[in-house]
């Protein structure tokens, strides 16, 4: 049994670790902290009998592997010692995801106190670097955002079908995107019948996307990006745009995702045929809400023949494929076991 | 393995059979139907790469049970072929749930073609039929409402504590309590920000809730129920108001609740102390997205001294502890099987 | 002209006097305040170009009427000071709404510092109250739940049809109804998709609900009430539930209900056949929908004859004709206007 | 008064122009059509008590003007006679909105039956085309998604600020905007916790954007544009992007949006200064629900001056200024009255 520890319980990303790792065939949870001492039932109710007592941050003890979920800039100053206790350490947030320390410290108005952990992370997207994800000892869970951009571009990036320097996302997040602190931008008369945008320039996560994806061509990539929140709570939709470099018809897309994602369990590409008049649940853009609450993302695409542009949806759960359930993928790769090993589960119809 | 067939697939009841049932460690699914045969996957989109093809009930093979989740009338023609093949039926849908054949006929407007069936039929509660549960061979699984508001109310009437001739239940509905068909009433446009009332007086529901909770009386026990949905999409809440027949503390019925549901992992009793001035999650008021997607039913009270009145809130997801997932467990128990095998998962938070 | 100030229009309810009070054609808006000055436009969007700066209730001047939406406990102490000032005062918070001192003291907590205006005052329901609102001074606006309540009880409990001591109430309100201040109940990620009850005993509005209807019978009225927030974001729907003394049919309620309302421009009485199997708009439940943003009350109703229940629907929006559109109908006969004036539009479809 | 009748009223568009022109105070409305007969509060329920009933088509009446919400290709087959008979034709749908006849049988899968009447028919939008609006007889009512669209990027384009032919346009709509017909991607179970794109390349009201933003420049226009369904009811927001053509300030671009739009009333450019930190409602993005119900249209734009990127929010009601509203408006100016007369109203906080 892999014995885990998670930092920072309490909130939504925190809670959906203990969620999953809770019913983890191969886990021993050995504590899950919040600032205030209490029992996880009464901040998750959906844990309601489940018996977990949620410890304060000072009454941690060694364990195999930290799920970290903290405000930035928290872990880069724990880490080492907890790598010094045997940990491996996972987090879920954003203090080693960028490769240039100096654009971390602008991109997030902070200094960062560890550039060797930085080296040492691994961006962990095991659909690119699973190989890298077996041997490290620290783990940079990615955006949830940077997820579904990646997912949806990679190939297409890597192709080079489209113009690498005008990839135009638009990135629509569900409330718990935004966290369990009350805010006026999803309180509910606000936010019930409204669509709420926000980073619409400078969003931190376009910086991820643009590292992973420029690792996938010799191109100058750069990703045209904004956010917004809609009224649902859980689960993103990236709609990325891309203009053709050449004719190119939508099979030949697909074909090239396909072979991307080839034996990628968690990656499903929906090549349906694109038919109009077919019912809608037919046609081959994928919906959000069928992956809430799973480490499963769905792939689709269409091409504008005439005008020369594709559109690629991309969907998955923030804190699920794009959060705390990847993280469980990377646990599972740290650890040598089958990466479907307690998330092999299905969304929820309806949701 | 049990091997298992369900005839129904493609609506919601059935689709959350067949998505636990994918899952469950002793169950080989052999078949599901539909009338269209098609990939379940597009139906119910959370089932992509689920590699499930839905056939013509014409093609079913015998099996050890089956789940029906069809239109009412349809299984109490069947279920003399399917027990003769070997089969036992679990019928989500509403043939076998009134034991007096009359009273039958008369709400749902049709002749019932085997009412010794309806007699050998054990209403799918297992926490009030366990034992008989055991040994029958089929199943007649509840309405979600009438789950929801039994739950709530079976200790409450069992210690008569109030008057069982005039307890008032307000039954509050997720959307997908309304089927996959679509209809004015659950059209975006008309429901997206409104509360519509329905079958206000003489629900179907209302009958099994007097009869069930009959049984647990010597008193003539008379539900006031009316039906509303609201823009949710899962779940239900079952507002229930007693009027006391004598003072009582909430403690006193807490204590009633927690001795009835003793040794119940799937009922939970909400016991936190009465504060108006708790955190939210806090309050002893159970909410109904904690429980979405799972075989949890959660309950909580509270008692209105000054006028004598005691008010229980009891929810649960209709395809759920409301319907197929209480037929997954009634299956355990027709298979002896541990109950909680395959349904031992959290709700999500948030939902 | 009338010239009209507003106290405390950050809020929804001032920002919905606001809204009104700015397109009446018999009002000059003089002022509207908020401790933080700004242009209203930046609390409500709706409003943007309106040119209004909210200004600090410091630098107020003498009006003709005053709108005051303020926390419980500041207007009586400010009242009499408007009032030698020439204003006449309509208090859309809960100061002046219960007759009784002693119980308003028990109910808020505090010591109420001017019992004579409490006398003075009437209570805001023209329907009920109009000669009287045509003389006075202050003007007692009702709750938004009491407004619902009284106006769907109010010819039930005069007609002594069913049992005015167990009269059963479930109140669900949109988000709106709990204000502008961010709030976990209200948080989007939790309520999205939820039913939160609070209140569940002894809502401050019960009682305001009592002493109306107290008025209108021998009988001692006992409202057992209860409310939920639901995930709409305006309107509020009392459930009314009442067991009948004597057999009567619906008709025979109905034109008990005409008769009470005959001439009432802004109360709605949904006569329409009762028929299970009509188009669901043609059935005779109101939506609540169909009233936000307006001053309009739509009330429905159904017996069912067999257990001897009467259900009251009744519709209206927590702001409108449950707060500061009624605020302003009062303010239409406090200077001898038709009543209609500035308030005779309709809400939206679909909305 | 100006003598109105309305084809077409029972739907979500045709209920909006009823409920505006019941009100509008220079309007008698004579007719309203339906095919199924009935009191229009029976399909339109804010309308309870209006004393409106729908008549068959077949009983139609010469009037001054008429408002056409009819399937594409009815009214092109009318509007002659109508005009013989005296009135004026607003078509609130696609007949007349496309200057390229060949273009409208291609989109349309039709064949013109009057491309005369192309010819003269104006294109709706007052903002452009005022001068000719005064002087027509025909007014193609603008799609909603083309408003917001043409809105948001007609000062852009005509500047030639950006790169014309890779404007790249999400346009996210309420469910109105897809009917009052029932359907599967509607239907609240599908889409209450999701988005749902659709004509993802290809959808019509593409072709009219490209049209009418043409004319603003000599460039080639290409729009590049998707649709998708989120859970409001109400309600469409336009992010358009473009890839400026070389460095621009956001207050350069804010100068040129002011300038297009000086004088017009229901245009509202969002000035507010660029701050990330500032309270969400100070922020210069516009909310989609603070229009609904309006004839109102918000905008409001931003720089990523490392990418050269502009990103564009335009947001308007699909059946406000984005339909039956914005036909109002083209109706007084038709018959010479102020523009803003029985428009002049605000829209709801919270909404």
């Amino acid at each position: 049994m892999i014995r885990v520890g998670i930092l920072g319980a309490s909130g939504y990303m925190g809670g959906e670790a203990l969620r999953v790792l809770l019913r983890h065939p191969e886990v021993e949870l050995v504590w899950a902290t919040s600032r205030t001492e209490q029992d996880a039932e009464m901040v998750h109710r959906n844990l309601y009998g489940a018996g977990v007592r949620l410890i304060h941050p000072d009454k941690i003890t060694p364990v195999d592997v930290v799920f970290a979920s903290l405000p930035t800039g928290n872990i880069m100053t724990m880490t080492q010692d907890l790598l010094a206790d045997g940990a491996k350490v996972i987090d879920l947030g954003s203090d080693f995801r960028l490769k240039d320390v100096d654009q971390w410290n602008s991109v997030y108005g902070k200094t960062h106190v560890d550039p060797s952990l930085v080296a040492e992370a691994v961006y962990g997207i095991p659909e690119l670097h699973r190989a890298k994800l077996q041997e490290t000892r620290v783990v940079a869970n990615p955006g949830c955002f940077s997820s579904a951009a990646i997912f949806g571009l990679a190939p297409l990036v890597q192709g080079g079908f489209a113009d690498n320097g005008k990839l135009v996302v638009d990135g629509l997040s569900g409330t718990a995107g935004a966290g369990a602190e009350t805010d006026t931008s999803i309180h509910h008369p606000e936010i019930g019948n409204n669509i709420v945008p926000y980073n619409v320039v400078g969003h931190r996560h376009t910086f991820e996307m643009e590292q992973e994806l420029g690792f996938l061509t010799d191109d100058d990539v750069r990703i045209h990006f904004t956010s917004h929140y809609v009224p649902i709570t859980r689960g993103i939709l990236a709609v990325c745009h891309g203009f053709l470099n050449e004719p190119v018809t939508r099979e030949e897309l697909l074909d090239a995702y396909r072979e991307f994602y080839d034996g990628e369990y968690f990656i499903k590409v929906y090549d349906m045929p694109r038919d109009p008049g077919a019912p809608w649940q037919h046609r081959p853009y994928p919906w959000v809400n069928a992956v809430s609450g799973t480490n499963f993302c769905h792939i689709g695409l269409d091409v504008d023949e005439e005008r020369g542009r594709v559109v690629v949806f991309s969907v998955l759960d923030s804190v699920g494929k794009g959060g705390a359930l990847a993280g469980v993928q990377n646990m599972n790769l740290l650890f040598g076991l089958e990466e479907r090993i307690g998330l092999d589960f299905f969304g929820l119809h309806p949701y």
